[in-house]
Formats: structure tokens, sequence, C-alpha cells
């Protein structure tokens, strides 16, 4: 059992926190305000281990701090989290960069010679920025298992080896075989991993279904 | 038996062109002047069957084109081609527009907002772009089966439906599976198979071996 912080309420941070519920941790939900609807209910549903607050409390709640927020609006939700709250933490950073303000597809606000992962390390130089998870659906994060045996690949990049470690942990604990969990190297490698949605929205386009993953043959 | 042309006569080219001389095709080689040494050599590889040519001859040659040649290039190259060798033909676009310019990474000289693909198909209205094995290694390309069995994706995306059925023809006497050849819709999705890039590089370099691809699992 451990503490997990989640921020972010949509369908991301909902399916992730339940997971961390469902395998015994203590869970706070974050978002902007501490009234959120979503928030509240899931503090509701499993009272003394499920918790809502600010994003703020909730990066002070835990060592560990899923970033599901939308990716425009992660930096300054990382900024009202705080600095002194993120300090040493792992942030494992789930989010994907897309701007659908031009209608579809989307495009990366940040791509080819940076990325989000890559711009958080750099504005949080004291945060362990884990990339992770974002290349599926929410369903197949937690549940790798719903397709092919659980046999197919996702990725992790970040610059702290140790955070890394930790994270491929977690990520053991929703399903996912340790040789399936493909270590990328340093955080530039969140480039790759966020260019590869627009691969991704295509091939969920072509095949009608989202609930899908690719596994590295070689 | 048909009459083939690929552009560019890097590892990709010859592999190509080698490739479609085994199936018994007729083949010319094009290259930007005519006494290219690889160009030559190819042609004189198989007498009868391979040829060498300028980019403008090896266009009129035949009705289905690969562009084999660098990315950055690609676009001069078809200037250099000349339009009425291109026109109602099919360009099997296998390039990427991968700039080492400033070391490595590399970077997309054009992603998010369009393509190579798209930028091809914009310059020669009248050239029936099919997008097709840019994400594998070339050896790959023409020999899917060298790894796991064979049954791993590949990707085909261009605005002519008619076209795509061909190219797809042409995968399958690569060795391609019909079932893994996923196609993606019209060019703009030329934008998703060439921002993957990135992340195939990065896999790449942490697997150390550019033998893989990658199957969709659903």
């Amino acid at each position: 059992m451990a503490k997990i912080s989640v921020l972010g309420t949509g369908n991301v941070g909902n399916t992730i926190a339940g997971k961390c519920i469902e395998l015994g941790h203590q869970v706070m939900m974050g978002s902007r305000t501490k009234d959120n609807e979503k928030a509240l209910s899931f503090a509701a549903s499993n009272p003394g281990n499920s918790f809502n607050g600010t994003f703020a409390e909730a990066s002070a709640f835990s060592e560990i701090i899923f970033n599901c927020t939308q990716g425009l609006a992660t930096l300054d939700v990382l900024k009202a989290a705080g600095e002194d709250n993120l300090k040493g933490k792992i942030l494992i950073d789930v989010s994907n960069p897309l701007d659908f303000s031009n209608g579809m597809p989307p495009t990366l606000s940040v791509c080819n010679t940076s990325s989000l992962g890559e711009e958080i390390q750099k504005a949080f130089p004291d945060l362990k920025v884990v990339k992770a998870l974002n290349t599926t659906w929410c369903g197949i994060m937690v549940n790798p298992r719903m397709i092919g045996d659980g046999d197919h690949s996702t990725f992790i990049c970040g610059n702290d080896d140790t955070a890394k470690q930790e994270v491929k942990a977690v990520l053991m604990t929703f399903g996912w075989h340790e040789k399936n969990i493909l270590d990328l190297g340093d955080i530039t490698a969140a480039r790759g991993m966020e260019m590869y949605l627009p691969l991704w929205l295509r091939i969920w386009g072509a095949t009608k279904n989202g609930a899908f993953n690719v596994k590295i043959v070689s």
C-alpha cells in the first residue's frame, strides 16, 4: 500500500485513480478547485482511501504523482501545484500535448525539437519526470491483459534511473510484463513517445477500435 | 513481370531494386547523373533486366515509381524527374523527411501540420502518391518474414484507392500478409507515418537492433 496522487479528473485520471484504489493504495485526485464534481465523486467512492484536493494538496500528498491533465494545461497545473510540493517527487507523465483548437486531426503543441515531457523537466528541474503510458488508451494502460494476453509493448523514459525503476514496478502492478516495458533512455525520448500520437489516432480511425496497442517484433 | 522504377541509389533504393529484380521485374534505377557508380553497378548486375538512367529517364520508364531518395532531396528529385514523366503514375513514397544537419537525433523537416507525403502530392497533383514502407528498416521492407514469421504491421495511405490496391499487391509480393497492411486513409495520414520515426529511432537505440517492427495487437 502506498500513497498515490493523480492530477486531472478526466477519463485518464479516473481510470488510473480507480486502478490504484483497486490495488489497495490511498489516492488523492487533484483538480483546479476543491469543489470539482468528478474529484468529489471519486473521494466519496472509497472513503478512507480516496481523497480529493487542489493540485497543490494532491501534489503534497504523496511521492508518486500521475500527470493525467490535458497536455496544453499541464505546465500551468504544475505551477499551481507549486515547486515545493513537487521537489524530489516522481511525476509519471501520461499526458500528450494534443491541440484540438484547429479541429481534427489535432496537432501537437510541442514536438520535433522538444516535447511536453522535456518542457516539464526543464520547468521543474527537481522533479523526476518519467514519461509513461501515453501511447495507449487508458483502458489498456491499467489493464494490458485486455488484449493479446497482455503481450504488447509500452515505453518509459526519463533522466533518473531510480525513478524509472519505481515507475516500472508500478506498471507491473498494472499488469505489464517486465519484458514489455522498454526503457528508451533519457527524457528526450518523450519526443518519440508523443510524436507517435498522430499515427495512433489514424490507426484508431482506420480500425474503429481504440483498444489496441503495438508489440515490438524482432 | 512488370516495369518498376526506383529513384535513389542508397541502401533503400538498392534493396528495393534488388528485390524487384528477384521477383522477375525489369527495373530502372534513377539518379541525378547517368554516371552514378551505384546505379551503373546495379545496371551491370542483371543485364537485360536492370537499367540505370537519370531521374527523368527512370520516371519515364514505368508506371510504378519507388521514391527511395532522402526526404530532404525528394521534391528537387521529382522536379528533375519532370511533371510529364510523373503524370498519372503511382509513386510509392518510402522516404522520410529526416534532417541530420543539427546532428543526432535528426528532426523532421516537415511534420505536425503537414508531411513529406502531402507536400509531394501538393506539388504534383497528377501523381498518385502512396506512402508506404517508411516505418521499417529496408531489410524488413522487402523481407518481412525475416522476423516474427512475417506477422507484423505495415501502413499505406494515399488519395487514390486504385493506386493503394496496386501498392498493396506489390507489398504482398514482398511477403507482407494482406491482413497486416493497414490502409490509414488519405495522404494526410503520412503525417502519422513519418512522425513515428523519432520513436522508431529510439526503439532502435534502446534495443541495438534495427531489424524490428511493430505489430498491432487488439
